[in-house]
C-alpha cells in the first residue's frame, strides 16, 4: 500500500486550483494533485483531478469547527438545499442545518463528492486527459482510503488543519473509520453510523449482483457507453432495485406496502407491477439512472467491497486505532441487516481494546439500514449529546459561526 | 376464483393419456385435461396439458402409502437418482430414499414437475397447440392452486384417491398448504417446511428484481426468445445470483467464503471475481441458465407472489383449515430470512385456531433457507418421528412395499 502521507500541518491553502463557476456547475470545484499526483492504493497515480464539494456555515478564526460529512454509495455533496441534478431536497436535512445536530450555525460543514463519483469529482465518466475520451474502465480502481486521501487534499486546499468531526453513514461511515485510522491527529471526533470495518461476504455478493446486472446490459459496451452515446439504463435500474431492498427491512416493506395492489382492485394475472412494492422498486430503479453513472456504480461498490481496515494493519482492527485520541460515537440500528449491530460492535470492541474514548448506541427501529437518513429522534438525541460534549472539550462554546 | 372441484373419490385411473417414452424423455409423462380442461384461477382453460413426474417405491394394495413431494421454485421431479438434464444428483437425497425419512421402501413417492415448469410439464416453453409456436407470454399466469389442481389430476390418473403425506419446502411448502386447504380429505399428513401462507413484500420485491433482470435482457425479446433461437442467459443469471443470496444466510456466506480471494493472493484492483463469493455466485448464475427456462422463471415466481391462502378464505387463514383432520408438522429454520419463523408460526397459529393436529419445530441452524435441502439431522429426526407416528395411525406397519 502506498500513502500520500498528508500529515497534519502540511495543509497549504491554495495548493489546489479553484475551478471558475459556470451556470451549469455542480457547485465549488477544485483541481487537486497539480504539483504532485495522488498516489492510489492500486499503484496508479491520479492528477490533476477535480473534487466537487459544498460547504455550509462559517469556519471560525482558529479553524476548529470544521465538520466533514461523508456521503454513502449513491449520495453526493448536496447534503442540504436543492440538489441541482435531481431538483430534489439534499439527502441529510434531518441531521444537518441551522439548529440541527450538525448545526450549520455553529460548525463549518463540508461535503465532497467522493473520488470515482459522478457529481463533479473525477470519476470514470470524466475525460481522461491522456486519451481525450471518458475514462470508462480506464479509470483506476479506487478504495475508501483513496477517497479519504482526496478529501485530505481538499482540506489542505481549504487551509483546514484538522476536523472537529467526521460523520457519515454506510459507506460514509467507512470513510469515517478510515479517517480516524489514517489521520488520527486530524480527527477530534468521529461518528461512524451503520457501517462495518470490512465488507461482508453477503454484501460483496449483493454488489456483485448489481455489477453483473450493469455489465449484462448490452448498452454498457464494456464500459464505453458514453463514447457510443448510449446508457445501460436497464442494467443499472436492476442493480438499484436489488440494492434498494437491502436498504430497508422486511418490517418496513411490510408496513409500507404489504401485499397492497398498485392502482387496481384485483390481480392482473400478468407481469405488470400488480403490487405496490413492485411499482415502488421499479420507480427506485428508473429514477436512479437519471442521476447516477453506471461506471461510477461499479467503482464505488468495488471500493466498499475492498474495504477491510484491519487488513491494512496486520489483521488487527485494534491496531488501526492504536494510540488514538479521537472521541468516537458508533451507531447501529436493530433492523439494519446490511450492516448489522454485530459489525458495528466489532468496531467498538477494537476501540475498547486500545482504550479509546468511545460511545456506542444501538437504536431500536424497524426502518432498516436507511434509518440513518430518516427522521430518527433517538439518533438525533444521541448525536446531539455526543457532539455537544465533544464541542465543549474542543472549546467550541455557544451557537453561531462568530465564536472565533 | 373458479375451481375444478376435483373431489375425493372422483379419481379415474386412466383419465389421462400416458405419453410413450422416447430416449430423450424426461421420464414418465401423462397428458391430462383431455376430456375436460383445467380451469385456471386466471379464468383461462388449459387442456390437454402434460405432467412429467417420477415415482419411487410401490403403491400398496389399499393405496394408502402414497407420498407427494412438492418441489421448490427451481426444483423438478428428479428428487432422487441422476437428473438427466443436469447429470447431477437429484435434489433431496438426504430426505427421500430407501431407509430415509421419506422411505421409498415403505412409501410410494411421487414428484411431478409443476405446471408452468420446464422439465416436461406444460409451461411457457412448450408448444401452444393453437399457434404451433412456444407459448412464451401467451401461457396463462398460473397459481399455486393451479399447480395443486394439476397434481390432483395426476393422482386421479394414477388411481390414488388420497395421500398419506404431502411434503415440500419453500414453494413446495406453499403447495402443501394449498393441498391441505383445498383437498383436506385427500391429505392424511402435511409437512410444510420453510414456507409461508402468503408471500411477503420483501420476497415479492426480490422476485420482481429477478423478473426485471430477465426482461431487461434484449435476448428475452418480449418472451419470444425461443422463436428467435436466442436465450436471455445474462438476465436469468443475474436473477439467479440475486435469488441465491436469499437462500443462504449471512453466517453461511461468512463461514463458507468470508473475504477469501479466488485463485489469487492479492486484490486485482479490477472487476474480475476477486472474491470467492463472487465466483461462486457467478457460477450459480451461469449453471442455472443451462437447466432452466427464463419464462418459466417468470411464471413460477409470479405464482409464489400471488400466493395468499387466507385471501381465498375471506381473509382468515384459520378458515382455510376449518374442520381439517390432517396431521401437520410445520418446520422453520432460525437463519431463514426468506421465510422466517414468524411466517411459519402464523401457519401454526391458524391451525391451532381450528384445533388442528399440529406439531411445530424451529430448527436451530445457520445455513439459511436452503437448510431444508441439506443434511440437517435435527430436521430428519423430527420428521422421522412425525411420519412414523402418522404411519401408525394410518395403519402402515413396518417397512417394505409389501404390506398391502
Amino acid at each position: 500500500m502506498c500513502d500520500t502521507a498528508v500529515t497534519p500541518g502540511s495543509s497549504v491553502a491554495g495548493a489546489g486550483r479553484t475551478v471558475p463557476q459556470g451556470g451549469d456547475s455542480n457547485g465549488p470545484r477544485v483541481v487537486l494533485g497539480v504539483e504532485a499526483p495522488l498516489k492510489l492504493e492500486c499503484g496508479a497515480e491520479l492528477g490533476p483531478f477535480t473534487v466537487a464539494y459544498q460547504t455550509w456555515g462559517t469556519l471560525n478564526a482558529d479553524k476548529s469547527n470544521a465538520v466533514l460529512v461523508c456521503h454513502a454509495l449513491t449520495g453526493d455533496q448536496y447534503v442540504l438545499g436543492t440538489n441541482p441534478i435531481t431538483g430534489r431536497q439534499g439527502w441529510w436535512p434531518f441531521m444537518v442545518g441551522p439548529g440541527k445536530v450538525v448545526d450549520t450555525d455553529r460548525y463549518f460543514v463540508i461535503c465532497a463528492n467522493v473520488l470515482g463519483g459522478c457529481m463533479g469529482t473525477t470519476g470514470p465518466k470524466e475525460i481522461d486527459p491522456e486519451t481525450g475520451r471518458p475514462y470508462g474502465l480506464g479509470f483506476p480502481v479506487i478504495t475508501i482510503a483513496d477517497m479519504v486521501r482526496a478529501q485530505a487534499m481538499l482540506l489542505d486546499h481549504l487551509g483546514i488543519p484538522d476536523l472537529f468531526c467526521v460523520i457519515g453513514g454506510s459507506m460514509g461511515g467507512m470513510q469515517v473509520l478510515q479517517w480516524a485510522a489514517a489521520h488520527p491527529e486530524r480527527v477530534f471526533a468521529a461518528v461512524p453510523i451503520a457501517c462495518a470495518a470490512k465488507h461482508s461476504a453477503q454484501n460483496i455478493g449483493f454488489h456483485e449482483v448489481g455489477r453483473q446486472a450493469v455489465m449484462a446490459d448490452p448498452n454498457w459496451r464494456g464500459g464505453d457507453y458514453l463514447r457510443y452515446g448510449v446508457n445501460p439504463r436497464s442494467g443499472l435500474a436492476v442493480a438499484r432495485m436489488a440494492a434498494h431492498i437491502t436498504y430497508l427491512s422486511e418490517t418496513a416493506l411490510h408496513q409500507k406496502f404489504g401485499r397492497s395492489l398498485q392502482d387496481r382492485d384485483a390481480l392482473s394475472f400478468g407481469f405488470d407491477a400488480d403490487f405496490q412494492v413492485e411499482s415502488y422498486l421499479r420507480h427506485q430503479g428508473s429514477s436512479f439512472v437519471d442521476r447516477f453513472d453506471a461506471n461510477s456504480y461499479l467503482y464505488i461498490t468495488r471500493a466498499m467491497d475492498y474495504f477491510d481496515l484491519a487488513a491494512d494493519y496486520g489483521g488487527s482492527l485494534a491496531a488501526a486505532f492504536a494510540g488514538t485520541r479521537t472521541r468516537f460515537c458508533v451507531v447501529s440500528f436493530t433492523s439494519d441487516w446490511l450492516f448489522p449491530t454485530a459489525e458495528n460492535r466489532a468496531i467498538v470492541h477494537a476501540l475498547n481494546a486500545v482504550a479509546a474514548n468511545v460511545s456506542f448506541v444501538e437504536i431500536d427501529t424497524d426502518k432498516g439500514h436507511d434509518s440513518f437518513l430518516l427522521d430518527e429522534p433517538e439518533l438525533f438525541e444521541t448525536l446531539r449529546g455526543f457532539l455537544n460534549g465533544a464541542a465543549e472539550h474542543r472549546g467550541l462554546n455557544g451557537g453561531g459561526g462568530s465564536e472565533g
